[in-house]
């Protein structure tokens, strides 16, 4: 089944929403966002004219980019005619089950629906349709106009194909889509962060460092590792010629006894005033927006780096043009 | 204390070893690399070679470096006069130990004692000398010449003095030293690395996603999120105006319930092959040393995009005329 996807639905102006209205936008789509705020208008334009410069490939201008947009509080009008819906009502199984409900019926058939949950899945959100296979997770990361992994996670008995137009769609638009076997808690990428953020935290309540330190540490070694090669390949380097096979036979008996020493912090009061008090004193003489501009200016310059090496950004020519 | 640091001693002529040494060089000191290898004088050039193209700050001339190499393959003439050593013998406490009495006997007494170990505890390396105290960890992370992480670690009653100390000078050198309170098994960053390997290894072993996918989980999301921030600021941004305070109480409790559902993999033979089979999928096609250049390349321009934005680069006028 190949389609063009020329309209986009966006359901919900958050941050996440509005990374993705931005990005929908600069990739050449009608765009119409969803929502009944009353200064919707207003939100949506700012959150586009903040986004716009950071949009991968050399960012966009908002001003071409809002000549495709659309506010439309009418959920049913805002889906006429759609190819793709994007969902970022609040994190609420309720909300979002009964809104999909409404989307799949107003919606195109052939419309991909998919919604940015962090933690629902999919086959709950999709309960009420006839097919509760047609709703997939596309789970973004924050800023998601950045960040290239998509989540893309489909209930159990969900159609190979329609998860593949999912996952054609995200890589046309710049994406890094990858489809887990199935839907486990917190997806994958949050499980992942989870388990370092535990052991961070046992870390600085047993007073071995800071939160200063801990986050030097994250940033100035693994961090850095991290975003050039995943664990699996940098062990695997790291076993030499004889690869991943040599580095866990010589040392996966000691990850085994390495791990049964990692802490099962508990987060009762005192270590939330402790984490809290020392994330006060590490931010403390810059504020929220001069952390947020720093973050964000050293996330572009990585992004940016790593893009000149892997030069993967979408034709001009492919704009709405893509078979899904 | 104020003494400059002119002379340097590299124990090993291992990978780590050959990083110092090109550092070392670069940032202008004499070096003697201590190695009874036969071949140390061609393995000790070759190892300049390769890494001084990326030393941080534009990289390095090897033949200039090599004007200030000596190969000493007698430890007492190589400590002769030294400021500094660094040492880089096998993990094994039995050498370490040995080796760092006979260096304590010989090297000048404000010469730094430094061992490059990422698991012995530095109050059992020194437990030999007079003071086991003065003997500090000094942890790089791989590649170490590239890699801001030094990780300081001294045994409990060192003289704060020498471990600041320590610090200075790799601060010298353009490193990132951080100094945790106390040694635990593991120090902070390989334990951070061994949780999310563990929960990495869990995943795909319950075959969620495979070794691939995983890897490009992390470096399409998480890593590139901890090469700009810490996982503390990341979630002090993600609480908004309100910080990680905000962020703690709006989600501490589903962190813990999260945390239990954190996977405890054996590593059974079933589990190592199955890990072993699928990076030997994921990675055949491209030759040890085409995936080593694909790391180093992505790496170099992660560091060089970042440090374009925060400009740390010592002055050459300060070459050699550090206060330790």
């Amino acid at each position: 089944m190949t389609t063009e996807v020329r309209t986009a639905t966006i359901i919900g102006a958050g941050t996440i929403g509005l990374g993705w209205t931005t990005l929908f936008l600069a990739r050449g789509l009608r765009v119409r966002v969803n929502s009944r705020r009353a200064d919707a208008d207003r939100v949506v334009r700012d959150g586009i004219a903040l986004f716009a410069p950071t949009i991968p490939g050399g960012g966009a201008d908002p001003a071409e980019l809002v000549t495709r947009l659309e506010i439309e509080p009418d959920l049913k009008r805002a889906l006429d005619g759609t190819d793709v819906v994007q969902e970022n009502a609040p994190e609420n199984l309720e909300i979002k089950r009964e809104l999909f409900g409404r989307v799949a019926a107003a919606a195109p058939e052939h419309a991909l629906l998919l919604s940015s949950t962090s933690s629902l899945p999919p086959e709950a959100i999709g309960a009420d349709l006839p097919d509760p296979g047609r709703v997939l997770v596309g789970h973004p990361f924050n800023p998601a106009h950045l960040i290239p992994l998509v989540e893309v996670v489909a209930a159990e008995g969900a159609d190979p194909a329609l998860v593949e137009r999912a996952a054609d769609f995200y890589r046309w638009l710049g994406k890094t889509p990858i489809v887990p076997a199935r839907a486990v808690p917190g997806f994958v990428a949050n499980r992942l962060q989870s388990a370092l953020l535990r052991e961070s935290i046992h870390l600085v309540r047993e007073g071995v460092v800071t939160v200063e330190q801990l986050d030097a540490v994250v940033v100035h070694s693994i961090g850095l590792r991290w975003s050039t090669v995943g664990p699996f390949q940098a062990f695997h380097l790291g076993g030499g010629q004889g690869g991943l096979r040599h580095w866990l036979n010589h040392l996966g008996a000691g990850l085994e006894q390495g791990w049964r020493g990692l802490g099962q912090p508990s987060m009762d009061e005192a270590t939330v005033q402790k984490l809290v008090t020392q994330a006060d004193e590490a931010f403390a003489g810059r504020t929220y927006e001069q952390l947020v501009a720093e973050r964000d200016a050293r996330q572009t310059a990585v992004l940016r780096a790593l893009a000149e090496l892997t030069p993967e950004r979408p034709e001009q020519g492919e704009r709405g043009r893509n078979a899904t």
